[in-house]
Parts: C-alpha cells; structure tokens; sequence
C-alpha cells in the first residue's frame, strides 16, 4: 500500500552563509508549502553554535518538511513527506538562485512501498537485506 | 559530500489499534533514541482526528527522526536521519512484535550524495530526470 510520496532533495556547493540564514530558510520553506498548499500543524527550528548549520522541521496535515543545512560542506538537504497527491516542486530553479547552489539533485520515494526515482548517474544501489541493514 | 545517512521503514500489516496509540508510538521512538545515544533538540506528536493516525517528529542533535501512522492502511512509516555515524538499529525485531508488523523494509540513504540500499525486489528504479521530476 503506497501511502505518500517523500522527495529527497540534496542542494551542493551552496553559500556558506546562506544556510545560517534562518530567515531565508524559513521564508524558502513557507514558499515550498505556499506554492503546493500545505498546511502546517506545527514546526520547530534550531540554530547549531558557532558555524553549525540550521535545522528546520515542519509538521504538515499532508505528512512533514525538514531542512538541514552543513554550512561547512556547503550542503543542504530536505524532506518532503506528502501523503496526499502534490505537484512537483522545482527544487532546482528555487534553491540555485536561493542558496547559490551549483547542484540540486532530488530522489522520489513512494513510502509504504518503496519506488525510487532519482539521479541515476549519483547513486549505487548496494545490495538487499530482508529487515535491511548492511550486506 | 556525504553529510548524514537516513533510514526509511516501513511497517506493514500492523494492528490498526496500536497505530493509534500515541504512548506505545512514543516508547518505540524513546527506545530507537536510547539504544542509538541519540539526543533530542525538541519533539512534536498530533494526533489526527476520528479514526486517523499519528504523527511524532523528533528533531536530533543527529538530525531526526519521524514517525506516521495509517491505520486505515496497517502501515507505519519512519525516517531515522543521523549525521553522524550510527550502528544499525534491529527494525525489523523490534516493530513485529511492537506492531504486530507483519513485514518491515528498511532502505538506507546516504545524504548529501545519493547511495541507495533496500528491498530490491520491492522497488523499482523509474528513472532519472536532472533536477529530479517525473520523466
């Protein structure tokens, strides 16, 4: 029984100091849930000391969205977790100009069962494990 | 640039009554926190209306881990994401009984770079677009 559909979105090579804007996260997250009309329950955010990154995540009627951003590597990634039917968000013309990301890659997953679409060329699928686990 | 490693479950043919118990779904994420030494930034849990699931979000010094329930559907979901190097927690053990889980599939993402371990007999690779999407 598939019951939603999770995007996994990795943003590389991204402006340092973009991703310890909390600001500018919390505004690039209010538009991902604005543009695909979500409705959040709740959410939390948390600023990591010195020159830690940022995490964000919110509660959603519709399933969840979290952002986690690596100042350090110049990385963010996000969940988006819907189980009810969505358009597709585009990820990549949003967070290049947002965050000066020179890469934007995303992984769709049907969660409950598991489909995987994403970027081929970057991925290794490394083996099965019945309960999973490492081979 | 590998930044964390996050798990997908999914629990299959559960009892639909403990799907809605929100103290049992709050001891499992306790018991996945303690065995791992994960330690909790914040936490949120709704409860959906009617005869609708659950929804617990934790988010880690780690990164996080969430938990949704369908208990029209038997099933439950959870994304363990951790940013630092965590042994294999037992799924699989573990939610059966608690569950009564009938089946458990875990898959293993690497994030920041996308490598993908899982139930391969469950999944299919449906293609690849750049900047993600449906092909």
């Amino acid at each position: 029984m598939i019951v939603g559909t999770e995007w996994l979105v990795e943003a590389a090579d991204c402006d340092a100091a973009k991703l310890r804007d909390e600001s500018l996260l919390r505004q690039l997250v209010d538009r991902v849930i604005a543009d695909l009309g979500l409705k959040v329950i709740d959410s939390i955010w948390h600023n990591f000391p010195d020159a830690g990154g940022i995490t964000g995540m919110a509660m959603l009627a519709e399933s969840h969205l979290t952002c986690h951003t690596y100042p350090e590597h110049g990385t963010a990634t996000f969940n988006l977790y819907c189980c009810r039917s969505r358009p597709e968000w585009d990820w990549e013309s949003n967070l290049k100009p947002l965050l000066d990301a020179r890469s934007v890659s995303i992984t769709r997953i049907e969660r409950g069962e598991i489909k995987i679409e994403g970027p081929r060329s970057e991925r290794s699928i490394l083996g099965f494990r019945p309960g999973g686990g490492r081979e």
